[in-house]
C-alpha cells in the first residue's frame, strides 16, 4: 500500500511552496530540478494543485508559483484524501471477484481509510515542514534563485 | 493509494477457506478458476499464509487448503499489515527527494497507518463473510466439487 505518484508530487510542491518569498517565486523548472521529476508530471499535479486553490499561479517576467491556503490551514488528511481520490483500497471489479456485492470487506476498509484520514488531519502542512525541513528549503531556494 | 495484489488475493484465499468442510478441502485449482486467478500468483500467495500459519496445506488425493486458524481469530490488521509487509506509503528514495531525512511527513503518515490498522483490528475474517458471503462461499464450493 503506498499513496499515489501524483499525491507524493503535490506533497513535495506543496512542501517546497511553504518557504515563500515575495520577491522570487517558484517555477516549474525549479521544482523539477530539485526533485529530479519531470516537467510533464509537475505540470499535471500543479495544475490540481491551482484548480483546488491550494497553489496560486502569475504569470509573467516575475511570475511562479506560491501557496494559495496559509501552511497552517491545509490539513493532511483533506490534501491526501483530494491528492488520492476516490479509488477504493481493493478494486472488486479488476479480478472479477466472484464475491462482488455480498463480501462486507470494501466496508470495513473504506471505515478504516476514514480513519486514517480523521488521524491525519490533525496535522497540517506547517507540521511537516517545521525545522529542519524549513531552513533547507530555504537554502534550496535561495540557491537556486542566485545561481 | 491501495492494497497490494498480493494482500487482495491473500484476503481472497483466506475467505474463500472459512467455508470448511471435512470430506472436500479447497484446491489451488478450485481457487484458481473461482476468482479467475493465475496459479502462479496464487502459489506465492498461498505459501505465504502456509508460512504464517493461517493455512493448512495437506497432500495427498484428497489433500488440499483449509484455514490453519479459526476465522474469528483472524484480525484484519495484523492479517493485512502482514501481507502489505513494511513497504512505507511514501518512498523518499524513489524519486531521490531532496528533504530526505528532515521531513516530518513519512513519521505522521506511519502514525496515520497504525491508526487505519488498530481500526482494522476490531474486525476478524469472521465479519467479512458473514451472510450472504458465507451462503455464496459454500454454494460456489459444492457447485465445484460436484462437477
Amino acid at each position: 500500500m503506498q499513496l499515489t505518484q501524483f499525491t507524493d508530487i503535490g506533497l513535495r510542491v506543496l512542501m517546497y511552496l511553504t518557504q515563500h518569498q515575495r520577491e522570487s517565486l517558484v517555477t516549474i523548472a525549479e521544482l523539477a530540478e530539485q526533485f529530479q521529476l519531470s516537467h510533464n508530471h509537475l505540470i499535471k499535479v500543479v495544475n490540481q494543485l491551482v484548480k483546488l486553490n491550494w497553489v496560486e499561479s502569475t504569470r509573467g517576467r516575475n511570475g511562479g508559483l506560491r501557496l494559495g491556503i496559509p501552511a497552517h490551514q491545509l490539513h493532511l488528511g483533506r490534501l491526501i484524501r483530494a491528492l488520492e481520490g476516490h479509488t477504493p483500497l481493493i478494486e472488486c471489479d479488476k479480478a472479477a471477484c466472484v464475491l462482488t456485492g455480498s463480501c462486507h470487506l470494501q466496508r470495513i476498509l473504506a471505515e478504516s481509510l476514514n480513519q486514517f484520514y480523521q488521524y491525519l488531519d490533525q496535522y497540517t502542512l506547517a507540521d511537516i515542514v517545521r525545522d529542519p525541513t524549513q531552513s533547507i528549503l530555504q537554502q534550496l531556494h535561495q540557491q537556486w534563485a542566485t545561481h
